[in-house]
């Protein structure tokens, strides 16, 4: 069956498809009973009312192509749900690929969305150190937006929260609580955030004259999930207890922490302090509710939008609306 | 800047553009010395590799439009991460919209991905019992797939875990441990999820010999969220006492409910255990680890669009691959 237009109402009726508009949509200038005849008539043609006239064709895409690494990722999550929000709230659809951090994947995902036609690109870079993806963007003229992480020495437009400053923030409550002794599970990949979180750290204790010593004092783990940090702590507890608070990249590498903490018997926090950083949901019901450093997801993710959004529509200014700044959340495991 | 094509790298170096595809695959056929000029050539004008020299125009669209509640909700966001894997895998993107379960917004967004002449939807429907955007995509032979949610008394292809089964289970292990006041924490929306709960929770009961009544011993939440599952939770405990376990709709209820009970200064499970259903990532790390039914999001968003891309290539058979069952996973909870 074909769809039915205005004008097979409009033949069936031997009338005119302005005649047919109007009638559907209540407007002066039919009769009452043509009214009637052309309503029954597309009822039974199964005519789509109007919502579906419009537009269907030489309209430009308005699509965003959203490029990020896991969308299950709560901190992830969160980000598209302000993308989203934002981009319907202006008619733009969002395109969803996960790169997975996995360069190749990437590179795959954003061919596609260039072939699409997309009016934009919102981009977390797998390997932010390799930035070929980001110049294939400028080359091919594609407005684009970097959520999270950036290249140090580009000035790609990136929006993001101050890792160092909330990682200073994690640094001093800890160090007031009367720790000194503070590991830092931290990410294998070579991301901004790495570097920044560290820096704060390290600026924490600096700032009261004291070292803290990332060789001594920070581990690495493999996956960035609640089974990474579960996995890394455990393996950690089976060498060392030379530390009293553990700072994780995130929460979800601090929700894996704490299960590791808890089945070797401490207690959180008087045997062990635990922060986290993002202040996902569900921080506040997790094993032992979680003091970390909120980020706001939704904002940076509807910023990123707004500012992508007015790169299209030429209006980019350079100046970006600001990032709120993180802040501390304090709960019980620390 | 003019994107860089072969025809301009040939006229500027007088070969032909097949010359110079050859030159930049490696191909025989080209002098090592035109060849290094080509590829010399080619980087000076910035000239994208073949990657977007292949099907930028004339290639199907390839797209699937998905719509669903909320995509930060973690059962969603696990199926979307299935629902993307799958298409990825089958070179389609997926534009994903949120309905945020509002019928208005679920209009819109449909509209939208038809006029984006979309390959196939998927669909949660916000309010089930209102079909007419499923009548709307039937009309519109658009191929469509629901998740999660199908109409009673309608044959339109769902891919759903069976709630009934998976609250039986729920209602089984709570009966041999002993409860006999089992309060059902449900949803006010009426999505068909909510009955199965129900029929599951009262069919447990009924094996036995025993009567479960809804009236007496359910009650709804105003939202499905953590926050939501924590209200009504407080407000339950403020008047009554007479149950010894929570069934929760879904985890995201029941981390809420497990913190109004702790709050409270109910110890869980020994003085009141906590059921959820859906077994979300971080029910293992939650306040209380959380004894559960297990759904696999994944496999539902993966199943869903096979069955979807098959329609599309008009390989539907009819049969869809089975969601695999749901099955109790037994922490500390209950």
């Amino acid at each position: 069956m074909k769809k039915a237009t205005l004008r097979d109402i409009a033949a069936l009726l031997q009338t005119t498809t302005k005649t047919v508009s109007k009638a559907l949509n209540d407007q002066p200038g039919v009769s009452p009973e043509l009214r009637d005849k052309i309503k029954l008539t597309a009822e039974e043609l199964h005519y789509v009312p109007n919502i579906f006239g419009r537009g269907l064709s030489g309209k430009p895409q308005r699509t965003i192509g959203v490029v990020l690494p896991e969308n299950a990722n709560p901190f992830y999550s969160f980000v598209i749900k302000g993308l989203e929000q934002e981009a319907t709230d202006a008619d733009y659809s969002i395109m969803l690929c996960n790169s997975n951090d996995d360069l190749e994947r990437e590179s795959k995902v954003l061919r596609v969305l260039i072939e699409k036609h997309v009016d934009g690109i919102i981009l977390t870079p797998a390997q932010p150190r390799a930035n070929q993806h980001i110049e294939l963007l400028q080359r091919q003229k594609i407005p684009y937006v970097l959520i999270n992480r950036t290249i140090p020495g580009h000035d790609y437009p990136c929006v993001k929260a101050d890792s160092a400053a909330g990682a200073l923030l994690a640094g001093q409550y800890l160090l007031d609580k009367g720790h000194r002794r503070i590991l830092h599970l931290t990410r294998a990949s070579s991301v901004i955030a790495v570097e920044e979180r560290i820096q704060g750290l390290r600026q924490a204790f600096q700032e009261r004259g004291l070292n803290w010593s990332p060789d001594d004092l920070s581990r690495t783990c493999q996956e960035v999930s609640v089974e990474g940090g579960y996995v890394a702590m455990r393996e950690i507890l089976r060498t060392r207890r030379d530390f009293t608070a553990v700072f994780a990249f995130n929460d979800m590498l601090a929700f894996g922490v704490m299960k590791a903490i808890l089945e070797d018997g401490l207690r959180i926090p008087d045997e062990v302090a635990v922060m986290g950083f993002d202040n996902v949901l569900f921080s506040d019901v997790c094993l032992v509710p979680l003091t970390t450093v909120n980020q706001n997801h939704i904002a940076i993710g509807a910023i990123a939008m707004q500012v992508l959004l007015d790169k299209i529509h030429g209006a980019s200014s350079g100046d970006y609306p600001p990032v709120p700044a993180p802040y501390l959340v304090i709960r019980r495991s620390a």
